[in-house]
């Protein structure tokens, strides 16, 4: 067929942004070609705010046609954890007519080779960051986050995870030249002579198994590596927040088709209410890649079962903030209340386990006691939430009952420091606003472990007293261990204690954030810089992004002819 | 300890090397640093063939020394394939105490960083080559192969696919800087600035499961992958090849140890007889890699069960050529006549099933039957293998009973186009050396069918009748789907099959070779260039070697600081 998008069109848009890409992470430095603040938007093609809302608004109520293959009915019950309803119907899949349609076009997606592919990538990504208001509100409706998070973590920062994607699968599947002569001497006769050829082969069909809390910045680096390395990807959204990635399908279908390629290289699965299709999906044997967000006992059952196929996981992990001393005391604080509250500590990297000393620490204010770090820290998230608006716009809604239940049984499980408070939003009446609780546990009681070994996920933290710094590496590197970590945090003025840190950090594979006391937090990372996750601990098995997440995504056939 | 081996020493060495080889894996042009033949050998501190033999018999009929912590018996039977005792025996280890003192090195070692571990890494090659003599005799005398094969396959070959790893390894670890600045912009207000480092930790201790028939071949990829990327590596060979892997353990700890860091880095894990410590040691939590050649089922079993670890297996295939045409008959035969005869068969990447259309093929000798096709191979082999001291030089040893008991079964399975014959050794009248049996099948009749689509090790080809081309690649794709494939390959004359044969190999994830009539044999790879195995189809989980066979045995530790 003819394509509307030619290689040339999409190599004059995108090259130069994926030169820039492939440049980026290997220096680490900061880049993102999207931006994050909501006035950027509305001009050249991208949706203003209003439009954005506009679109949000049309899709409620409907059917979100796919003209995918092998729909068998349609399905959907979202409602925002503000409230709303979303009643929105997607297609429902018969696998059988689906999976071998999403196969069909594999032989040409392989053929157009890594640049290619890469180009058709980012003119998604393009697509997907033009519409950004419209997917803020898509985010925001499923996830419960606030609306300038779900712009932001749910647009251009998930946008640049998908790109850092790209990149890496680029990179790695041109390690390899496409042709190579080889020429092996032999003395005084001929030497042997060979042509090769390289190709990157795909897997298979890949699974992508979206979360609730955050379906795009999760999704996109398995759903664009996948397709980067030549896979079909059929996106199986969680039934809560189906919007988001049925978009991004819908803008995968489009661009591929108007690039000559077969929309069925990606496609939607999503369930109806209890169908729990994603054991089904997982052992499929056309299913040869999975990426995975969500709880620890799903992401182990598919490691275990999902035998035909590569896996990659994030699970859940038990976060912690070590605190031995500070030269910022009010920094520290300020600094650790906003990652407790930011989405409810919804977020798989939000701090749960401070510890703290017994016998307290030292800061630039003197010496604190323990009582008082934790008073002065519920005193700061306190403070930052005091002002219902601001509230609101930093919690967010909780998304769903069992972070309101966990978040009230929380407080039974210890002195509690900071009480949970209940937020009226006067924008969506229905929506569940709790501050964080801040509960005091004795590191030393055996009782206390079963609650600060456990990942309580919501806004719960716990202030958990310890015997000392060093007493508090332990805990740290038993937790890392055990339960997992995406992220640790740590203050300290002791170059010693520093180092007995990140000694901790490197022997169990824990990212480390150390001393944060400004405008970054523990619970943020940055594409092309930071690695969010080890993929060394239990919290999950992969990085964001590293080769290893791309790197057996693709085989390499060699063909080889005598020359 | 005070280093006998500088950092400066050892990069003055090696550096120019490491250097080649990483620009050579990326070139895939012809490159070895290791000379292939015995007489380079001799001079410049390399054993000469003398020195060589003379080393390996002193070693025979005594205890192999190590001084690893943890001893707590002697043990090993091998008996040579040619006949002898060797009478030798190795340490057998306490893993209670062996494990957590191998561990004990650990941090120097991933302190060291990755251009110093591949410098160390490039002394143990480098003095594991000065031995090749007496590495030669080893190979021999634990897996049968012919002294030349045994010289070049086990030795530089075999560290060719060392170094290869050394250079992945170096390159991966390599592609995210030590340390990087990031400044994000914050409008008006002053940027956000973050100091970063960026640490390749280990995963803990590597398991590598040697195999009887290429010790060090197939052991060194894994090995070297893992030492290189921080990891100790503990090697565990097969009981019945346990010499070649242990000299390789002893200069490793002897380099290690003169460059600084904890001998213990590297241990041998050799087992009595029938103790099966396999699985033991596959399932113990210390153990974070493995790397196995051999059986499917117990790749299976590992690839099931030691979740703990990343598992990198190659198992069995059953590797086809498909007939279609030729414009080298004569050519064709001899090559494969030489293909099915090296090492009596027992390559994991011989071909075992001969794709025949029944209706005969084109040749530049004029159109031949399939009978004809067969008789002539059958003709080619006997005629290379019709001089006992060619024969004896070529076949080598059978490895053990199992291969002698197929082979005699094989007769019974379809009629026999060329018998195998016995062959006298007159250096080792006990070896038994056999020459290939050649078994005409019929592809359509289901009874034949239970032959050809299972592996059967050992110096037993199939010349199967199939329709038509057509109908042999519809086979050819079964099989590589079903049973897994280290190779393939095929003969045509014409584009059109070509494509369509090379179609299949890159749906299926084969490795293809097309056309071989020279010196370049299917069974044969080269180090820097071609792949072994895909990592795609059955046959093996991973490619040797290729940055997925690398990327997941550290990971990235990033530690983030406030600037």
């Amino acid at each position: 067929m003819a394509a509307e998008l030619t290689t040339s069109q999409l190599s004059e848009k995108h090259r130069t942004t994926l030169d820039q890409a492939l440049d980026v992470i290997r220096t680490r430095a900061y880049w993102s070609p999207h931006p994050e603040h909501p006035k950027a938007y509305g001009e050249n093609g991208s949706l203003s705010a209003a439009e954005g809302l506009a679109a949000f608004q049309a899709l409620q109520g409907g059917r979100f046609e796919l003209d995918q293959p092998g729909t068998d009915g349609w399905t959907g019950a979202e409602v925002s954890p503000y409230g709303p309803r979303l009643g929105i119907e997607y297609p429902h899949a018969d696998l059988d007519v689906l999976l071998p349609a999403m196969r069909a076009g594999m032989g040409a997606w392989r053929e157009a080779g890594p640049e290619n592919r890469a180009l058709v990538c980012l003119e998604i990504l393009s697509r997907i960051s033009a519409r950004t208001h419209e997917f803020a509100h898509a985010v925001m409706h499923t996830s419960g986050q606030a609306f300038m998070m779900a712009f932001q973590a749910g647009g251009p920062h998930a946008q640049d995870r998908g790109l850092e994607a790209v990149a890496y699968a680029y990179a790695e599947q041109t390690r390899t030249p496409g042709a190579a002569d080889w020429s092996k001497p032999q003395g005084k006769r001929d030497p042997l002579n060979l042509g090769k050829t390289f190709t990157a082969v795909p897997r298979g069909i890949a699974l992508v198994i979206g979360c609730n809390t955050f379906p795009t910045w999760n999704g996109y680096p398995g759903l664009f590596a996948s397709l980067a390395t030549g896979n079909p990807v059929l996106v199986k959204p969680h039934p809560r927040a189906v919007l988001p990635l049925a978009l991004t399908v819908r803008v995968a279908r489009e661009v591929l088709g108007e690039a000559g390629f077969d929309p069925n290289l990606v496609a939607l699965a999503a369930e109806a209410p209890g169908e729990g299709i994603a054991k089904t999906l997982a052992t499929r044997p056309e299913i040869r890649i999975i990426d995975y967000t969500g709880s620890t006992s799903f992401g182990e059952w598919l490691e275990a079962n999902a035998r035909q196929a590569q896996v990659y996981t994030e699970k859940a992990g038990v976060n912690t903030v070590v605190i031995d001393s500070t030269d910022d005391y009010k920094g520290m604080l300020s600094n650790l209340a906003f990652s407790l509250s930011l989405y409810s500590g919804q977020m798989c990297t939000t701090p749960q386990n401070l510890l703290i000393p017994r016998d307290g620490i030292m800061t630039d204010a003197g010496a604190k006691s323990y009582d008082e770090v934790v008073a002065d820290l519920a005193g700061a998230v306190g403070g930052l939430l005091g002002d219902d608006a601001r509230a609101n716009a930093l919690l967010g809604a909780l998304v769903n009952p069992d972070v309101k239940a966990r978040l009230e049984a929380a407080a039974g499980l210890g002195e509690v420091a900071l009480a949970s408070r209940e937020i009226a939003n006067p924008d969506f009446p229905d929506a569940v606003v709790r501050t964080p609780v801040v509960v005091k546990l004795d590191g030393a009681k055996p009782d206390a472990e079963a609650a600060y070994m456990s990942e309580c996920f919501g806004p719960v933290s716990f202030a958990v007293a310890v015997d000392s710094t060093a007493d508090g590496l332990e805990l740290l590197r038993r937790t890392v261990r055990e339960k997992g970590a995406m992220t640790v945090g740590a203050y300290t003025t002791s170059q010693v204690t520093e180092a007995a840190i990140e000694e901790v950090c490197l022997e169990e594979s824990a990212q480390l954030s150390l001393n944060l006391t400004g405008g970054v937090y523990v619970n943020q990372t940055a594409a092309f810089s930071d690695f969010h996750g080890s993929g060394g601990n239990p919290a999950a098995n992969a990085a964001l992004c590293d080769a290893a997440f791309v790197a057996n995504r693709f085989r390499v056939v060699e063909v080889r002819r005598q020359a």
